[in-house]
């Protein structure tokens, strides 16, 4: 019988302090015995990476969004065949920062290109494959806005704030529709509050599986 | 009133002499007063180069058959409102060496992906733009892989007969299913011969618009 992983997603707004989070989840989670594989999108793998280049690079400011949503597609399908499932299969834990539903929140509504279409093209991307956890780190977009140093913003932090609203209601929208995998953090509160919130959420993932 | 220029697509196995006919055909169609834009795919913009030098490098043995089909979706997508359609606007000739038929043919029916997968992908890319007339060099797969010189071949000729067997009913396949958008070219004859049935296509072409 084949084993299987724990997969966990973690979503937000840039600035919403995942990163740190990240690492204070791989340091419980391996408290508790497991192998953990951090990993983040888009990239994650060789061909991803050179996917994620092109996705970020400033000199492309000329990219259609259509073009865009592809590529986050087409980083995504490898991340997941080459990589995750992999990993899942070995039994391991996955800590992805970001997955599919940064495509729904920035793609489908960030840049109003649509649920259906998105959903279709990473349906066919990730095979189906769902986070059994997503974690939401939930700052306002004017806060995330505040947050990112702009000089170093790449080309996506650069947007407007009407776009990052559009892209902070897509997330709450999908949250309200996935109750059972998508968990809100408030994230807007000191690391050691957060990291106590988030603990309990794994804690019960792990009582549950 | 919006001008309207003329897309054509050139198809075909490598090897077919599709780029001889190509130079040709531009110099036909600009004898007849046409501005005349050739291009290729994947490429054709800044962009889209940059995807296919992923897409074609010999190191990314790796890549997975769905990431292939997603990345020829993205680059066609930039291509298509980056070069075609402004192109087509201004009332000038698109040659365009390979366009969405070359992706249902390599991933839909070499790579097994399937067809309305696919075709719903490329749908999302171009917007449901289509060729005017598409020209189909028809050489066998085997006469195809004979002319491919194997040390300079990239990643996907490389590959197998059976590939390009499946490859090459599905063009004829897809040439049946669009008798009046899909011309079938027999490749396998000289090179005056090809352009006298090609400038044949193209004067049909030119009076019916």
């Amino acid at each position: 019988m084949m084993k299987k992983g724990i997969f966990i997603s973690i979503e937000g707004m840039d600035g919403a302090g995942k990163s740190t989070q990240i690492n204070l989840m791989k340091k419980f989670l391996e408290g508790q015995g497991f192998t953990v594989r951090l990993t983040r999108e888009p990239g994650g793998t060789n061909i991803s990476e050179k996917i994620r280049e092109i996705i970020l690079d400033k000199n492309n400011g000329e990219m259609e969004a259509t073009t865009e949503a592809l590529l986050y597609s087409a980083s995504r399908a490898q991340h997941v065949k080459e990589f995750i499932e992999p990993a899942l299969h070995r039994g391991e834990v996955v800590l992805c920062d970001r997955f599919e539903d940064s495509s729904i929140a920035y793609q489908a509504g960030g840049r109003a290109l649509g649920y259906e279409a998105i959903k279709a093209i990473n349906h066919f991307a990730t095979g189906g494959l769902e986070p059994d956890l997503t974690i939401f780190f939930d700052i306002s977009p004017e806060t995330s806005l505040k947050r990112i140093n702009s000089s170093q913003a790449d080309r996506l932090e650069q947007e407007k704030l009407d776009f990052h609203r559009r892209v902070y209601e897509t997330y709450i929208d999908l949250a309200e529709k996935n109750p059972l995998r998508i968990r809100i953090i408030k994230a807007d509160r000191n690391i050691q509050e957060i990291r106590q919130d988030i603990e309990k959420l794994l804690i019960k993932l792990l009582n549950e599986i």
